[in-house]
């Protein structure tokens, strides 16, 4: 049982690169850590669209054939997580579409809230739905508007839908990105020998060597095609609602997110923290990967020195198969082993991002202890997360977050540690700096900031009926 | 290069039985020789549908979890050949959508005739096509038709398209047998343990251990359900137009189509061919497998015996490779090999059921003569093949049938055949008796008893525009 | 369950041919219906071989890329059965070694009496087997002889075994040819474009085009390289003992076998089946496709006409699925469908090659009552198979055999046929001709020419031990 | 291009536990950084051996099915990386062989220098060899010998071997284990419910629970059965030549490795690396996850701040594909992608554990300096490598190691870096402590402990002759 939050998509787009797909499968990669069950890409060559798509990892998912067969010079491009019902290569990404306006081809990152309502409406007229996924009704919406033009019926079918959306489409001559007026996810524009670049974190340009020029703002739908870039703002003001967990998690530190370096709020965090909720201690220990960052913040500032405690094991499969017989503290061993000559004896604080269900971490401090250590103390760089998320994150039902069902004590006592803090939400608002007022932080207050169904299933389990075919 | 006619498709369908998925496997197991590309089956278990889908036989389509997850009493199934750029599992039957009337699957054997402009309109209105098959249109009516039964929506939808065409459909709780008014193509039904059963040919009931009870009339929609059988019919009156060429080749000869033994039919065309064209001989031998019905027709009539000459490799595979050096004849001999001891120094009269482009049985008449034939005659139990087929039927273009390029003069001389005579077509419909005028016989006559749009290329590829998904 | 005896391999071999790996390809195509459990090709460019083994059918066994990759002018192959325990990789042929004589490679038909007392003393002192095919051995001795040339080592290590073998033998220039002194299985000698080529059967040679010069001879060891062919006699002289079931149902009727037609033969057992126990009957119905031509040449001799009354399906796949529900004489209806308008109301006579177990012939007797005939009478065109098979036929435990087990009458009240006859040995012999004395019918008589053994077990299974891999 | 020095294997066996196989695979889990090429389990049930192995990653190469068909309470497992021609199934470990004295498998961790030698002459007398790996003379040497207990067979075999060999054996009822008298690769004892345990590495014995006894001291026998265990010392005493390497790169820093914690060794390297060779800077930077210890090390010593400037993307598959166009340092940003925000105008130190070819470093130092650094500053944890090993690990050429063709002024020159230091060999020694006598050097020294054949050719590619089958 996956034990963190989890993003549900990367985005990717190119506008006139000879080595569009190319460079969008490249994108991709630097953007797997946002999705890792599917992967596709959609090319257009002036005149039509080639879309291939897999199950698994981005390196998995293309060999060179297919590579070659996505034509010409432009591309988007997706990676994705899904909830578990969904798991089929139908509901991949990018979707790609024929109707009376051409081909077009879409990528989402993010959760529509009113998508089952619009759905429903166009069943009712006599659309055929092909996949579960929200992102389907815009395509609907497309194919049903008599605008005269493509551009227009664009503009027209975003129009109508509500909730976070970073979006990457592709007609056969035009690249669209369009931003939610909340600016809920990320979305980044890039520049690399004259070709406009679209993606979700700025690592993605690094990789392929093009320059981030800017993001693509809240609310704006940018045109691109070979007579230029076309900015719209077809969409009502609305306050910023940035996901401040980007920051806390899911962004690659090495990205550039709503204008600040991750690895630097994420670094502040750690030494807020130290600040926050300091103890007595030998050795700062991070829970790799998720806690290093904060765990170097925390050491700087309280002065024990950063180790290594716990050693990930890089080669964890899929299909990795649990022993018959019990042994103590599996599912955590598997992937991370502790140090013994780092903690044996020593008072040892731990330092990760956040905790979710709580069982991972209650097994990492039984873990440690075992190992050797004489005291063990949890940080956490940010608060108790006690709500889900319906702005396109994956996140475990109310219940099922420990943030929610117990107390800080209760929750110290669950995991066996001798102290446990988490870093307060000024600390975090602070991190981020004078863009505070910017951010969602649903996660951790319960109050939202775009109104949804009161159904959390029908949310969560985005429980859109499509025909089965196994 | 296939030097057949072909036939496109067969379908299968069965209400009522605890064991529906796996007979239907078992039918379409029978019906395999009228499509090998792929396989699929739908079935019902009274609250929603299952589908599985699959290139190739099948046989290794289906396996035992596969079978298992097809729940429910109902079930309808598919084997399909289809052109050649349009060999992809999304085209794979059958198709099965979610619309405002519920769950609805659809098998297909024929060819709607207007096809194209029913979808060219439903496009312009919204509509979003998920395949290149002429079948999908049937859905698109059914998901818009404002009917507010079921069984209405789809009389309603059934109504609006022209051609041939045998459907098995299948909801959550019905199966809908149809068949086009002018009968192109067969359709029986039968009974076994007091479920109902529709499928192309009687050999599927065989099989299955059911009883052949009639056919499904030209022109008939029959619902099936839990209240029993009801027969409606929408269309207007029209000739029969019963396919000749099933009795010729495509229906096995232990099936009855059009209310006759294949057997029968066949064979007598063999004693008839005789008659008309009867040669001195020493041996008659059936090119295998297509020509040994008439070959026995033609012995028993001419009195001259029955000998296996030419032995066929049952081992033929898919991924076969040729020489890299030239051999004679060897795409025949890879397929067929010589039997010398019975036709050296023989005048030997080679039955077949037709020639279309001719080379085939060119290269067999030089593997006979090369075996020690001291003659070779030829003899076709139908008409030369002159006109490609608009309603369901794989066929060249004209261009390619050697039928409507030479005489039948010339023919003999490409062939390199002693002699060659061809049944004429009085003989043809002598042999399916007092039917005979309910027989359409376009591709021996060029005469076409449904108009179709005059671009030969359109219809002999569909060219119906879809996405290209590598 | 398999109702019949079974060949347990093909050979091919080619010297001095540019398309030598192609044209053993081709060859193995030809004799696919020896064996379809596996398929391999060892080829020699003169410095080195080159291997490449598939379980399954030659079609899928080999792709252009490998037939590519096995470089050079001579090459040799195998298809192959087994018994059940060993359907590995591992055993499959050809078998390719490297040892002081330098690389070996080899391919066998029949099986080797002497195998495990010779493999028990090779182990004893220090040999390690690969695997458990009692072909191996011959390896071994070849390994461990100090003959200093690798062709005096060659025979050095034949001259040691017994039992029944043709080999085809391949070092990197040196193709090598064997025939056991009784001459058990056939193997042919062709000639194509100057290469030599040794197979199995005439019709792998028909195949490609090559011309047939004569059988090897009993006893007789050829070696072909660059300078010509040599034909050594090292065995002691003994008496000829050629499988007649290579003639009953083994070999390709367009083959010739120890040098008659397989047709002839096989058509003079059944017109001399009708003159021994004929009886009045109205059509004359072949088991397809095994009795064909006992059938053709019984209706000849009974002037009753032969008909197709039962058809067999091509498409029966490996992995079929049985119902779950019973459906009478299915395991036959799903192979064999009978054709009503041929047998209802007739008076029938069945034609098979033989009957093993019984089971199926029972079916089929059956299916043909319920197909409508008044009287079904079964003809088999050799005598009751009374006794396994030592010398390279999987055949059942005499146990097993019904032939064995039960008088004819009794048989007869098994398969609930009206009458039953099989054609006497003499019969079977005199069909044979002048050659009579020179076979074995050990399967019919249970007198065994060359001894064996006296564990059953032993010989059936090749009890040789390997370690598992799974 | 790899450019790092790569550990050829690791080994486990474990002895009397009921879990036997599935414990194995959990060892070879976590030993999976010593080889991702192949991995094999044997496992024996007291009667027979069961083995299974496949190409890739432990948790791809086996399934439940597979687990559960590795009976018994013993077993032994091996991970394999292998030079390029030779990554063929045929050669991966476990190897299992069935002989006069029965069944027995090996895994071997190291190299024999005397392969080629004892394999001619097994060869010269007969031996038939299946695989291209040095390790398939020992049991060519077991097959052969005529001791009369199994038990002695091994220790005359393993007798006449030189080289470096951490072997598990298993036979039906005995695990073995033997470590080379100068004892080059680690191989640990372990203890888990009674049950013995032997691993390449500690950290396998952490992740199943069990608890480190002791070492196999370098030439010892020991023997494992139902009776407890027996230690031999069959071979001449030796001094000890310990892998420094593997404290410096192979082993996990949460093993103990020759009596020491690799953590602690490899922090100790770190700070020493800075007493000798410190530097004004503002940041330490290790390239990960290889220099992350010393790094660590070199930070406290230095006082200048750790940070984690270069990221690594976990999600490096292995069929990446590079873009068709030029990205500047592309094949390092594909798996690094430097922290502009702690890197930009900063004076670097980059720590690493070693150079090789140098390529991977100089990207690495260009794409730092493209970040902004202001300067880089490179420090290696050991000294430079000017020499292969033949002990086991796989390295290249003498001629392609920088450190043997360029002086450190010539490697910092092609690094673009602003200085470079190495650790020197004393530094190193100091950090192993009191038994740096033990230790074998040559990688730095090309000096040899264990003489090898002049030709350093077949040492590389262990040029053993073995027929391809593709």
């Amino acid at each position: 049982m996956r034990d963190k939050f989890r993003d549900e998509c990367g985005v990717f787009g190119i506008f006139g690169h000879p080595d569009a797909a190319n460079l969008t499968y490249l994108g991709l990669y630097a953007l797997q850590h946002r999705g890792q069950e599917s992967a596709g890409i959609t090319s257009a060559d002036g005149k039509r669209l080639f879309l291939s798509r897999a199950m698994g990892y981005v390196s998995d998912a293309f060999d060179e054939a297919t590579l070659l067969s996505l034509k010409g010079p432009s591309a988007i491009g997706h990676v994705r997580y899904s909830t578990a019902g969904d798991s089929r290569l139908v509901n991949a990404q990018p979707i790609l579409i024929d109707c009376a306006h051409g081909e077009i081809s879409l990528c989402h990152n993010g959760n529509l809230v009113n998508a089952q309502e619009l759905r429903d409406e166009l069943v009712r007229r006599g659309s055929i739905f092909q996949t579960s996924s929200d992102t389907e009704v815009i395509l609907h919406l497309y194919a049903r508007s008599q605008a005269p033009m493509a551009e227009d019926a664009i503009i027209e079918s975003i129009s109508q839908v509500r909730g976070a959306f970073s979006l990457a489409m592709l007609t056969k001559d035009k690249l669209v990105a369009v931003r939610d007026p909340h600016g809920f996810r990320p979305l980044a524009i890039g520049e690399l020998d004259g070709a406009t670049i679209v993606c979700s974190e700025t690592c993605a340009l690094d990789l392929i060597g093009a320059t981030h020029v800017r993001d693509v703002e809240p609310g704006e739908v940018l045109v691109i095609d070979s007579t230029g870039m076309r900015s719209y703002k077809p969409f009502a003001d609305a306050p910023f609602e940035h996901c401040i967990f980007e920051h806390v998690y899911f962004a690659r530190p090495d990205s550039k997110v709503f204008g600040q370096s991750v690895n630097e709020v994420r670094t502040d965090l750690g030494r807020r923290l130290a600040r926050e909720a300091g103890v007595d201690a030998d050795v700062v220990v991070p829970i790799p990967d998720s806690g290093v960052c904060a765990a170097l913040g925390f050491a700087e500032e309280s002065g024990a020195p950063f180790k290594m405690g716990l050693i990930r094991n890089h080669y964890v499969g899929r299909t990795f198969i649990s022993p018959q017989q019990a042994i103590r503290n599996f599912k955590v061993k598997v992937k991370l082993n502790p140090v013994r000559s780092i903690l044996k004896g020593k008072r040892v604080v731990l330092v990760d991002d956040s905790i979710i269900r709580g069982t991972t971490s209650r097994n990492i401090v039984g873990m440690v202890r075992a190992a050797g250590a004489s005291e063990v103390h949890m940080r956490i760089s940010c608060p108790p997360t006690i709500s889900p998320c319906y702005y396109g994150i994956d996140t475990p039902r109310r219940s099922e977050l420990i943030g929610f069902t117990h107390t800080v004590a209760e929750i110290q006592e669950f995991l066996g540690a001798d102290s446990l803090a988490y870093l307060d939400i000024e600390g975090l608002l602070s991190a981020v700096g004078s863009r505070r007022g910017d951010y969602c932080t649903s996660c951790f207050t319960g109050k939202y900031p775009v109104e949804f169904p009161h159904d959390e299933n029908a949310y969560l389990q985005l429980a859109l009926k499509l025909p089965s075919e196994s």
